[in-house]
């Protein structure tokens, strides 16, 4: 609780008739006072102003109840742009995006086996590029990565593949750029992106994106806010221990994490070693080329050991919606990341898995499926963050993020 | 995000104050003030109608910083009552406490067995004695139950042990005597108990307290507010799978639940089945006799079968708890329930599972300990649920709870 004051309710309403404004194609006055429940003369008032700030425009006429026909407004999507970056561990995808998340700019840089000093300078080869390609003032820069990440003081505080320690990136990033910026590990970008751009949510919705990549996180939303855990740490699912006994050694230092049996680094290191003791799969040619796509296209053609390691992982996967389903009760379970490739077949893997270890009044209320938005959801979640952030809209390019978590 | 009226404001100020006072054993004007923001004019306005109310007390004279001295202010405890009670498997216990927490009547029922209407019957019989001995203005009754509850609709959607099932039991305890009434998930009500009234926590601490009795449930609390998830169904790690092969049957008809494992009915059959089989343990003379006493003597004796047996649940209550501490990163686990009778060796053997299991990094950073409040912070965590509805605390005895979660 605090103390309300006048300053407090004049912008609470301003941003108030702004979200009205987001959440629909278009509208009128009159809606908007009947939802935020406004005065007319108090919504007039703001609607003037952010005409005259070019953020809303009028639109046409609506369908009218009876008396005048209201004039619609809508939000202008390319009156500002933001940028949002996604760190994967091969490649840095950077785009410049409108307050609908429309991609306008797009920078693609491989980053394979990049770190240090020089993955930071790569970052910052991204952003100069989308920087200078920018038309429109910019609200700031989201960044997505890897890694453990304390989003509310903009530190990277340990990225093992990129090799970052504790490094500042917001405030290296502010001080370059002069935009406000949010910093967030890209599973929970991942899962913001989705409900923010996703069919189907609400503001309160509670989802889950699983992210299998090289490592495996999950980014989690509950009743519409990202849940970062103390140090920011939630949804570290992929050292869950899930085989107790004879597991393979993680990177952790433990043995049988998630990672180990169903990541895609797991897949196909097990589908190599497995080639070499089973004969009788095309990949037993030559399996130290064993990579995601030929497992893909040995999976597609029906390659017995290509499907008994996917499908084992899927499996394993289930496991861990389980566990997840379990703890947090959200029964909307989003597998995103590289894994997408096997198509239903894994879903259906990870719906078994699911099925022989969740409370069975549970099942047929959790929907598993894979996330909608792709590749993008990373740099479009990284963005959502400064769009969310209503009073960005209201400033020429402030000198820091006042509420970047 | 809602429309701020004045109303609301002065109700959200009357709060803010009572807040305050409850928050400190004694504190003057100037401070409530100063911590609040409210004007001190503001402040001994709402002071002089909560000492009008017999809610707050001037208690004396505290040290000046320079001027005046200033006049302390106090909660008065026993100003108004509240009634807790804990339906656990085999025994009904309820209390009257005071706004401090404090048991000024109690009343325990046996309860083995006793299920359905027998079970609504028993509840009667513990509350009819309990508001009969009421010698203050009671604020309601909040009742901690084992089960799924939907804590926002009142009901106790399934509470297997006690035959209950869509067991509207709100509505019924309201009928029956016009109070305010909260029911919530007996672990819910263990965490919400032991940050309201054990040590060392903030209004914002997040914690995790595992209840082990005949079931196995986590009370989460997040940033200070209790976590239900969606449907009230969060914190269900009893059915978490954690022997994937081989496990034993659960009543939920998976096999190789937690609480196959962990859970002291699962200590007790275990112990029994070995007996029968590994002689040479003091347990093996009568083994059908083996309960959790007889278990906790041998185990106190150095008893080898009863240490393997306890020890074993141990580790896997520590797996558990790595589960937990991954997938939320809250870092303070209170275990709970019958299994602490076990002391400082099962602690040990949850802390050995646990760094068998959990990410290294975390290992340090999560303290796991036993709960402070011990049998009864459920009946303190569920009359808390009324303690903390301030309003409650401004009306006579309302037809019903306006904000029971």
């Amino acid at each position: 609780m605090r103390k309300v004051t006048q300053q407090h309710t004049k912008e609470h309403n301003r941003n108030l008739t702004l979200k009205t404004v987001f959440a629909h194609e278009s509208v009128s006055r009159a809606e908007i006072s009947r939802i935020t429940k406004l005065t007319r003369s108090t919504v007039s008032d703001i609607v003037a102003s952010l005409v005259a700030e070019g953020l809303v425009v009028e639109v046409g006429v609506g369908s009218s109840r009876g008396g005048k026909s209201p004039i619609l407004l809508s939000l202008v999507a390319d009156a500002r742009h933001v940028i949002g970056l996604d760190l994967a561990h091969d490649r840095f995808s950077g785009a410049v995006l409108n307050l609908r998340g429309k991609i306008r700019q797009r920078v693609d840089l491989p980053a394979e086996g990049v770190g240090g000093d020089a993955a930071l300078r790569l970052v910052y080869k991204v952003l100069d590029k989308l920087v200078r390609s920018a038309n429109r003032p910019l609200l700031g820069i989201g960044v997505g990565t890897p890694g453990l990440v304390d989003t509310r003081g903009g530190v990277v505080v340990n990225a093992v593949n990129l090799s970052w320690q504790n490094l500042p990136l917001r405030q290296l990033l502010q001080d370059r750029y002069d935009l406000p910026v949010a910093v967030i590990n890209d599973s929970q970008a991942a899962a913001i992106g989705e409900h923010t751009f996703g069919e189907g949510y609400t503001p309160e919705s509670s989802l889950v994106v699983i992210n299998v990549r090289n490592g495996i996180g999950a980014g989690i939303i509950i009743n519409g806010q990202v849940f970062h855990g103390v140090g920011g740490g939630a949804g570290e699912i992929g050292h869950i221990v899930v085989v107790r006994e004879g597991g393979l050694p993680c990177r952790c230092g433990h043995t049988g994490c998630l990672e180990t049996v169903a990541s895609t680094r797991a897949v196909v290191e097990r589908a190599r070693m497995m080639a070499r003791h089973v004969p009788g799969s095309v990949l037993a040619e030559s399996p130290d080329t064993i990579g995601l796509d030929s497992l893909q296209r040995a999976f597609a053609n029906g390659d017995p050991l290509a499907r008994q390691v996917v499908l084992e992982a899927g499996r394993f996967l289930g496991l861990a919606v389980s566990v997840i389903v379990a703890t947090l009760s959200i029964r909307r379970i989003l597998i995103a990341g590289e894994m997408t490739r096997f198509g239903p077949a894994l879903l259906d893997s990870v719906k078994e898995g699911l099925a022989q270890t969740l409370f069975p009044r549970l099942i047929d209320e959790t929907r598993v499926e894979f996330d909608r938005l792709g590749h993008d959801e990373i740099i479009l979640g990284a963005s959502a963050l400064l769009l969310n952030d209503y009073s960005l809209l209201f400033k020429g390019q402030p000198a820091h993020v006042k509420r970047a978590s």
